[in-house]
């Protein structure tokens, strides 16, 4: 992986070059991961604008560091953003761009003490946008999270049952995964039941299943740094009438959604095709948030799929499309797949059946 | 606990008050739940200087915000940080407060574009400063979070033996502590065996024990947002002269920095109460990080304890002690308790044995 990394840096360099800085200060750890290979909780990355790099990590990271990315000069130190800067002001850089949104307004006044005659400028989300589109190694991770999450609902389904709680389900989800070789979980597991279900980001509890009842549930599997992000919903017992309606829908709408999802397309444009069809059934109001995100070493990364989003897919750019619609007091449906937006048309990472299973 | 937050944010009014502040916007998430009861990854808190405040969450958490804080004023909006500055400035307040320490130079940018007639002032810690010393509520939560640890490790035990890895172990603890009541694992568990023992932020991985093994595991239960930690360390067969000696110069130094741990105590010369011995013994090198660190709704607060930190301790402030002494290619030994400081004397709260176990 190491020329995977020295080749990302020297896009980065590019760019920096390219917008007139002489180097960027890399903060935000999954960009210095996305750059470096290494998951540090303390770590910054300087890249010149020739692509050379130094990177910074404390004495926990340091063997870690040199094992990943021997052929990248490392400084071992604390205060990793402060030496770096220091260090480039030493070596004559002029205008060095940061991460303004990951810098805080007190680590930019600490930069400040030690910038003199140094520019410092705000460099944008430039490292996410590198991020957007994967490589095909970054893709096969994903694909592997992904079926890992797959497995662990064909595994559990069966144990979806009257009586059994939100949080049993959410447990043996997890374990399920980390037992198929994920690394932990992707995020926070969701397992919303009965008029549980109307909440987007309900909290797994006691609740127990009933028969009627639907249960959705929002899970994924974190695989060697990438994440899977999937959903279903599933009945238990039976299917009202207007529970089997409001599923209808949002499959309906996911599947436009994602057959909407081409290279070039316009990232509202995508979220409109799924988003008209719920607002066409008079269901707008119950569909409060965007069909989608970007999905890497992130949970939630760049591009945002909404209404008010701009920009625009790319190929091998993965994303995922989770229309919702949610009825206060009686409960909700949502179902999301991972998938990888390609020319040849949209590479479905998570396979689970999207037939109403009735368990 | 409604009353319980609104007296938090009583005295966080007199601080702002008393800085000469109008108001203060609290945005670091941990901060706003504090002060709010809310758990929310979206939302801030308008705080003025007579104590009234104004929360602002995301339609996902208004449901819950409404249930936890009945009486708090609450705003549904996505754009939680800009939409309190801009109704701050709407409401004639002048000096406005904020925590430079999360807000980035890019949010902090947004802001100033609806902050007109506002001049926006660094805070500083001050919630955090608030958040030191703990009330009994708040150290319940903590003790029962220790409690659940030291079942778990001692439900654990027996399957550390020859052969079992790293990771195993790893699962097994955290998968005991949720089946105990916790709410997840406080951090990431941290198993190491022989050699892996002398890297302090080890990652369990496929290493299998070996009879003469020190294995060094640190790791804590989640227990209603308050956080524990605890790190034993045992043996696997049996036990080398050169490991009981680390072991017992670990142990005395931590009883050392323990005793020390008084309120009204300087945090470096806690730190140095436990590092002396260590440094005595000929290890001080050996010994790269702080003695310990404050723990509540994070797992790494105020106070942190270590040879460049000041501050002093108080009654009801929570603490570890965590020294280790850690040998290059050979292995490890940290061994670390969450305490309250008292007047009366440290409460230490996770009780497992600190003899030298061999297994």
């Amino acid at each position: 992986m190491g020329h995977t990394h020295a080749a990302r840096r020297g896009k980065l360099g590019v760019l920096v070059a390219d917008r007139g800085y002489d180097a960027v200060l890399v903060t935000r750890l999954v960009n210095v991961r996305y750059l470096t290979g290494l998951a540090s909780s303390n770590a910054a990355l300087l890249v010149r604008a020739d692509g050379t790099a130094l990177l910074a990590t404390d004495a926990r990271y340091a063997g870690t560091a040199a094992k990943i990315s021997p052929d990248l000069e490392t400084l071992v130190e604390r205060a990793v953003a402060l030496r770096l800067t220091g260090l480039a002001a030493e070596s004559g850089i002029g205008r060095l761009a940061y991460e303004a949104h990951d810098v805080t307004v007190e680590r930019h006044a600490e930069l400040t003490t030690v910038s003199e005659g140094i520019e410092l400028i705000p460099f944008g989300h430039g490292v996410e946008e590198l991020r957007k589109v994967k490589d095909e190694d970054e893709i096969a991770m994903l694909a592997r999270a992904c079926a890992i999450t797959d497995q662990a609902f064909d595994d559990v389904l069966s144990s979806i049952k009257v009586g059994v709680t939100e949080r049993e389900i959410a447990i043996a989800l997890e374990r399920r995964m980390v037992d198929l070789g994920a690394d932990k979980p992707a995020f926070d597991s969701i397992v919303a039941s009965g008029p549980n279900g109307a909440i987007p980001h309900h909290e797994p509890g006691g609740r127990q299943f009933e028969t009627g009842d639907l249960v959705t549930m929002d899970f994924g599997a974190l695989y060697d740094g990438y994440h899977a992000d999937m959903t279903r919903t599933v009945a238990v017992g039976h299917v009202a009438h207007w529970q089997k309606e409001v599923y209808d829908l949002v499959q309906a709408a996911q599947q436009a959604g994602i057959d909407a999802a081409v290279p070039g397309a316009e990232t509202k444009d995508v979220d409109a095709a799924a988003r008209d069809l719920i607002v066409a059934a008079g269901h707008g109001d119950d569909f409060p948030h965007g069909l989608g995100h970007g999905v890497g070493l992130e949970i939630h990364e760049a591009p945002l799929l909404g209404y008010d989003k701009t920009g625009r897919l790319a190929d091998r750019v993965p994303i995922t499309a989770e229309p919702g619609v949610y009825l206060a007091g009686r409960g909700g449906v949502r179902i999301e797949d991972t998938l990888v937006v390609r020319t040849a048309g949209p590479e479905i990472l998570t396979k689970t059946t999207k037939e109403l299973l009735v368990v």
